[in-house]
């Protein structure tokens, strides 16, 4: 490949081809491919250029954000980088065939507080409105989360032109997301991910839009949070006390690289059942099982009958709620197994005592609810797995309820809304199941909002999660295993309900995947084809 | 991890934990894990300690090959590195916490020809003897090939202690493969895949003792092999004449990192279906289809009834088998559909002059006859998808006849091998079928020889491929599809019929694909746990 670097530099690069299943190539008439397709946008023919030497993104004479506004001028350091991102091209003379250009992109937010150094939440409008239109392009956002939104689109709406010219169509965008809530769930117990993945797979999101970073960041394998308050989980919990663990200055890493791009980290310290982890560096936390009447000498949930467990989880959560900004935190609370608890004798007297009998989703339900009690009183809001509203937990009003299991998804959602919660639905969008073939189309189809309600009901699915399980993917294959197969869920999250043609977003897809390697994500092919520029790493 | 640089020096690395499902993490308490499993070894307690200022991999006094021998010599250099891959840590004085050193691998080749030059064949003798002992250990083998393998086995006997010394036990080992084929098809058609990806695969193959890349290189998406006689062919058929092709610098310079490994490359070029890209750049090439009595535009296989068909053909086999050393070129000759020929009057012409009637196996069968003969005065031997063998087209005794369709397996290898021909099986082996959960497991338990057949007639089954088709395989994912998934091929064709326990390699795999980690193959992990060292790439 090497042999031909000087020579690829007077080749007109062919961009946009594709080749169907036979071999057939083609090239799609339209440069442009905008993923997650705008709400709703309007272009013309007419054509400007863009020089890497004049092109400037700049903040509005009128915008309420200027250049101290850090995560502004990081956006705009990044997507300029985007948009001319061969610049060695750009210094060689170019023959000007097109005569108007575009000079500048203005970025003008209009709200008061800009939210420079904010972080986004639950309800952070997103929305934004772009003009481009010579000389120069405007970029309206009422704060910076909606600027980030249409930095995207703007960068998307350039292309290259067959004579290399950086070129954008005169286009106008009105946009904003169908919904709040558009997340990927990465679980790093299972297997740990180095920092490193964790901030390609954001850089991903925001090429997609997504906004929510929900990190299932310890369960039952290992534990590689390391707790200032309680140092022991990470260094007998984790696979590897230094190698395997998230320090505190990483994790806040990634909740400012998330920030920078307007994603939420949403942490989740899913209890009382996937916590193998957590009772190798906190003696007592686990309930000991028993067989007959010994101990076995294996343990099982956290041990909901002791009032230390209840003071533990104070201080963790104390903890939790000042390192994760994010007022929401998910505190998991699926799959408890009650063998373990059921061989106890402490724990059955507890259930006689309390008047359970022998239902022991009441003793989960008791934990639970203490749990939610010691939660509150940090001022979070929680997000849960949908067997917490299932047993009949009392939940705050702006709890969220996760729903995933993929069975009578339509009832579960109808319930939930019922009962007054909002809800994210994952069932549908759980990625670690992997099949042969364009899966990415099962992902696109589906339609969060099919399911019988009022239309109260429907406001209250926020959004939804496209989970990536670990047991089968780390840093030699996540990424390629996320995406574009995620891109899917992005599209169905953000775009309008009647975007749902599959060859339409095929052949956008395609283009998008191709612009997802251009910007060094490696994003796996969705059938035979190629992109102008193959990924080049390993 | 950047801020653990330092530290890591000084804290003691883990080697081989692994957690299972549920959490519990044990240390296995062999050290060693040896994948694929030699025929024969004896290993002992008694270490012995290595160091990379002084340890030396020498040609033995009474070897027939000398420092003259490149092959040799870079393979030592590699083995040599992947052996020390820390080498900062040894810089530093270490504590003597074994007396006893290994000093010396000296290699002996006895065959009055080492084949220093040569390529491997089917013919090849794999097979060598390592004996570690202190303060020198043997390496004997008859030839190269045989070396490349031995040393293979002595860097994976090689491994850290506690302390980090690099150690190696006290071991004899007699080993060689069960079956002569063990190959590797890639399919750089449907996607192109970039040098770098090609020999990464190369080396991962060596690391698991395999020899043969079949390499797939055209088909009917793209044309990407860059023909001296033909140029328009990539010109015109490659998905980009630049950006996509492999130009011949290139495919020598796969030829010879293959030949360095033991790595026989055999190229299919395929025909008379899957052609499509070939069409582009040849006029007259490929059948003319109609629809009714007129040319519908569109073109189907390879046109049988021509002249210049045969002509082309014999000239670009001529290249063919010059450029690629292999004493084998695999022809192809699947999956051909008959309706074009079925459409065109002239072919129905000659149809009926020749007197097939309306059995258009007999076309296919003409043509792939003459094509045949053509390779054949090349002083080829060729290779063919089962179909043509199904037909009942003559051919030499020396074919191969590869076994690809899933259906009746053990009937097909029962039908090719009673009438004399050499097999081999890639049916169970298609790695492009993906699915959640363990599947090598099932690439592990197939069995090649299970089908009713005399003693001679197993004799034939000479061996094995694993196929990794394009359609959704390029760059970003390939590797970690293909490793360990492969792996588990690569013991079931070189270790004795009786190494067949699942849950021994389970084990033994885990540690392999962390080593294959550490030697920067991104391979993916079986389930969930961790390697000492994760993928630093991306």
């Amino acid at each position: 490949m090497l042999i031909f670097g000087s020579l690829l530099l007077t080749v007109t690069v062919c961009n946009g081809w594709v080749s169907d299943r036979f071999g057939e190539r083609y090239q799609e008439t339209d440069d442009v491919s905008l993923w997650p397709l705008p709400q709703k946008y309007q272009t013309t023919s007419s054509a400007f250029k863009l020089s890497a030497s004049s092109f400037q993104i700049v903040h509005a004479k009128d915008s309420t954000a200027g250049p101290s506004c850090s995560l502004l001028q990081n956006a705009f350091r990044r997507y300029f980088k985007y948009i001319f991102d061969y610049v060695k091209k750009h210094n060689a003379d170019q023959e000007k065939v097109l005569d108007a250009e575009l000079t500048e992109l203005q970025v003008q937010i209009t709200s008061t507080d800009p939210e420079c150094d904010g972080y986004p939440s639950l309800k952070t409008d997103e929305s934004y409105q772009l003009s481009v239109n010579q000389p120069t392009a405007v970029l309206k956002a009422s704060n910076v989360w909606g600027a980030l939104r249409g930095l995207e689109t703007f960068s998307q709406l350039v292309y290259e032109d067959d004579y290399g010219v950086t070129t954008i169509n005169k286009t106008d965008v009105s946009d904003f997301p169908r919904f709040a809530h558009r997340g990927i769930l990465l679980d790093t117990s299972r297997h740990f991910l180095p920092l490193k993945v964790i901030l390609a797979n954001l850089e991903a999101m925001a090429i997609n839009k997504l906004n929510v970073f929900h990190w299932h960041i310890v369960d039952d394998p290992s534990f590689p949070f390391f707790s200032r308050t309680f140092p022991d989980l990470s260094q007998r919990g984790a696979f590897h006390p230094y190698t395997h663990v998230y320090t505190p200055a990483d994790v806040k890493m990634v909740i400012e690289f998330a920030r920078m791009r307007g994603i939420r980290v949403i942490a989740e310290l899913d209890t009382p059942g996937h916590t193998q982890s957590w009772g190798k560096g906190q003696a007592n936390l686990l309930t000991p099982c028993y067989a007959g009447s010994t101990p076995s000498g294996t343990f099982g949930p956290v041990n909901p009958i002791l009032n230390s467990t209840y003071e533990f989880m104070t201080s963790f959560f104390k903890e939790i709620s000042s390192v994760f900004p994010d007022a929401y935190v998910h505190l998991g609370g699926d799959e408890v197994d009650f063998s373990c608890w059921k061989s106890n004798p402490d724990i059955q007297k507890f259930m006689e005592q309390q008047g359970f009998g022998q239902d022991y989703s009441k003793l989960e339900s008791y934990y639970i609810q203490r749990l939610l009690d010691i939660v509150k009183a940090t001022n979070k809001g929680y997000m849960v797995w949908q067997e917490v509203f299932d047993n009949g937990v009392k939940l705050k009003a702006d709890t969220v309820v996760e729903v995933w299991m993929n069975n009578q998804v339509a009832q579960e959602l109808q319930k939930v809304t019922g009962a007054g919660f909002n809800t994210i639905l994952s069932a549908p969008w759980y990625l670690d199941y992997i099949s042969y073939g364009q899966d990415w189309q099962t992902y696109y189809k589906v339609e969060p909002l099919s399911f019988d309600g009022t239309a109260e009901q429907k406001k209250l699915v926020i959004g939804g999660e496209a989970c990536l399980w670990g047991e089968f993917v780390d840093a030699t294959n996540l990424t390629p295993r996320l995406w574009p197969r995620a891109s899917a869920v992005a599209e169905r999250l953000w775009s309008d309900e009647n975007v749902k043609d599959v060859g339409s977003a095929y052949k956008r897809l395609i283009k998008h995947r191709c612009r997802m390697l251009r910007r060094g994500i490696p994003a796996e092919p969705l059938f035979v084809g190629f992109c102008p520029h193959e990924y080049d790493g390993l």
